[in-house]
């Protein structure tokens, strides 16, 4: 028969092998359990949206993907007005405006879906067409306080110490602040977001490159300068907050105020004064935002980028619905930080499989004896494979070595005569033998007494 | 400003409000949890796959999504060549045939993802556009032992069980056996699968009808009518086996002797009587199935339908390699079980947030107090949520209420200044003062007092 090659699409190849699944899984767990921590709601919103409603705030039009039916087909609103998400916002707003007044608010709400971009894939960059994202945030009716824009960072702190995945810095700024700013130096309200577009480069370009498109917006030499100087410069939270206090910009006020405030907030909220820090090189290029905004990094692999951004916003929804809903939130792109980890190899070793115990089935008189050992362990909530086929002992031992057993339940004839059982701890290589009755703690001893193997 | 409204796509609409989410959400875990136990490992697949991969069997063109680009772009393989998966099955066997060598075999994965048919929705028999399954399936080179195709139902069992949603059976049957009796009954060759989607409607229409069927595949009216009364008869699966035990038919020998080895294992991997049973009357339409297959029904609601259903093939990916690579397997499709459940009133309810615990924030000079207490419970692993917003503790309370939180903890003037803190069971509505330095074991000893609020 002619074969067909199998063989995956060129950004929609993030795809896993076992092991790597239970790690990912692992992240997704951690996040997930963080996000409930802190009491956030999951929602999940299907994959395809009309076509409007992903336009409706313009600008994304290239990157989306449409849907069609691959044969022709009658009365298919998915294949004539859908589309695939590119994002978790869009969606959240929609679903906001929706169920308006099914919800309690403050909302919020958690959601881990996939979303898919037409952009050009870099696995380099850790940039695919089809990506996991891992959203929270929280959105209020008319008023949203300052403290939920310090609890955010505070769930991105908790997240990420327990992933365990090195040092990191959150990194916040104000957009007041930012606006301020450009007040400050008499940036013309016309070129405020292509100044802060150049803005935003400031730690991947050279000084003198961003100099000069700051002075092609408009500014001149020295002003354009300083304002690099300013926002480049590098200084501890104490020293930035100091330099900011000196600016009489009223915008600008009220956003050092609103820093100060969060900055506290933080701290009362448990993260260290080490885990983070005011950046004003921090400028997320959206104009969406308009209070603190926030990027996070390894300290030890800068190269990353941001592995979580977001930031305040003031009104979610209002393509959809006339209430005001301002909101604060970030995402984790966790496709790309995943791809990012494994490359430094900073992705802890898992067992390479959820089963601890493995029961080989080395002689065929015994069978119904295997089933009903691997039932006691199951019962006791310990995950338990059956060695199912005929194979001999060396080569099923190889197998519960390739998949990372931990703990082999072995028996034969003499076993079975004497109403025992040979427990042999992987790890180790050691094997005790037990009485078929104390089957259930000495596997449970054996896993006390070995360590997952990656 | 223009309004676009806020609304779904038909088919693609089964998007859950959070408290529905976490009933799904639980029932996910339980899925998942049971998949472990059992030793199947994750994968997860990209939702969109090359076309020529996805119609490499043929038959299924009319219900497939492609994607297409919004905007005209240039060099994106995904839609000019791309289209999204209608089943967990197809993207398995390119899974597999790609990655034969990394794989340790017998592989036994679990996938739980969503798929995408183009098929007319119908929300009253729970069928939609987008939708979740939940697949495992044990696979191996070359052989694959029946006591695989026994511990599939096992795994059933245990997932329904904890699911606890009344009692269900699973129903099983044999390929080899079905196949045997249309050899008995002296179906032509090319009249089989025909005659078998006759028999598969035995449950769902008259008996005058699938005789009619019967004899117009060719069929004599007297073996017509005894064929439907041998499939259709209600037995227990001894007298089945009994009845079966008479056929001299070859394959029918075989199946026969399958089934009760299959019967007798399933016994032993702790599946009591009462959970399943031999019925002819499964007949599952597909081709591809050769061995044992499966149903499973909610005894009480018999009108969902199958809820699981799966079976045993020969050669899972034919179409991409030249292993052969037999398999057995089931399906779960989650949100159709999801929808029906639901409908029936068979959902447990669970508590409407996943926090459990509630900060009310009734003085505002206290702030850092509050944020504080939640960061001890958060440490002490406790959900919690702080009410960030200005409101009064009536208004606090009742946003606890409707979110169905577990305990509040409430402290103002009074409590500070003596360092004491009162936690209120919102369940019995009963208020007990501590002294701060015991606030987490009192709020752990709240939530052992009360219940999830639904």
């Amino acid at each position: 028969m002619q074969k067909v090659k199998p063989a995956l699409l060129r950004g929609f190849d993030q795809e896993y092998l076992p092991h790597e699944q239970l790690q990912f899984n692992h992240l997704v767990d951690v996040i997930r359990r963080n996000f409930e921590l802190y009491g956030f709601l999951p929602i999940e919103t299907p994959s395809a949206e009309r076509r409007e409603v992903l336009t409706s705030k313009g600008g994304v039009e290239k990157e989306i993907y449409a849907l069609t039916r691959l044969a022709e087909a009658d009365d298919d609103e998915a294949a004539t007005k859908g589309a695939l998400r590119f994002d978790l916002t869009v969606p959240l707003a929609r679903y906001v405006a929706m169920r308006e007044r099914e919800l309690a608010f403050p909302f919020r709400r958690y959601q881990i879906q996939r979303v898919w971009r037409g952009e050009t894939p870099q696995a380099r960059k850790g940039r695919f067409r089809e990506f996991y994202q891992c959203d929270i945030d929280i959105i209020n009716r008319e008023k949203l306080s300052y403290l939920a824009e310090a609890e955010i960072p505070s769930v991105v702190y908790s997240v990420f110490r327990e992933m365990a995945i090195g040092e990191f810095r959150i990194r916040i700024n104000n957009r007041k602040v930012l606006k301020g700013l450009l007040q400050e130096f008499r940036v013309p309200e016309d070129k405020s977001a292509e100044v802060l577009r150049t803005l935003d480069k400031v730690e991947k370009e050279e000084a003198a490159r961003i100099v000069e498109e700051l002075v092609r917006a408009g500014l001149p030499n020295a002003p354009a300068t300083r304002l690099y100087q300013l926002i480049a410069a590098k200084r501890d939270t104490r020293e930035t907050l100091a330099e900011l206090g000196e600016m009489r910009n009223e915008l600008c006020v009220q956003g050092v105020e609103e820093l100060r405030k969060v900055v506290e907030a933080m701290g009362q909220l448990g993260v260290p004064q080490a885990a983070f820090a005011v950046d004003l090189s921090v400028v997320r290029g959206l104009d969406y935002y308009t209070g603190t905004i926030y990027e996070t990094r390894l300290v030890a692999h800068p190269d990353i980028g941001s592995i979580c951004s977001g930031g305040r916003y003031d009104d979610l929804a209002s393509y959809f619905t006339e209430t005001r809903l301002p909101g604060v939130g970030i995402s984790i792109g966790l496709t790309r930080l995943f791809s990012k980890l494994s490359e430094a190899g900073l992705l802890r070793p898992l067992a390479r499989t959820p089963a601890e115990a493995i029961v080989v089935t080395m002689d065929g008189r015994y069978l119904a004896n295997y089933l009903e050992i691997a039932t006691r362990l199951r019962a006791a909530g310990i995950n338990t494979e059956v060695y199912l086929e005929q194979a001999k002992l060396k080569n099923q031992l190889a197998y519960a070595d390739r998949k990372g057993f931990r703990v082999a339940v072995i028996a034969g004839e003499n076993e079975f005569a004497e109403a025992k059982v040979q427990i042999k701890n992987l790890t180790t290589q050691e094997a005790t033998v037990h009485p078929m009755g104390e089957l259930v703690r000495a596997v449970q001893a054996a896993l006390n007494d070995s360590t997952p193997k990656a």
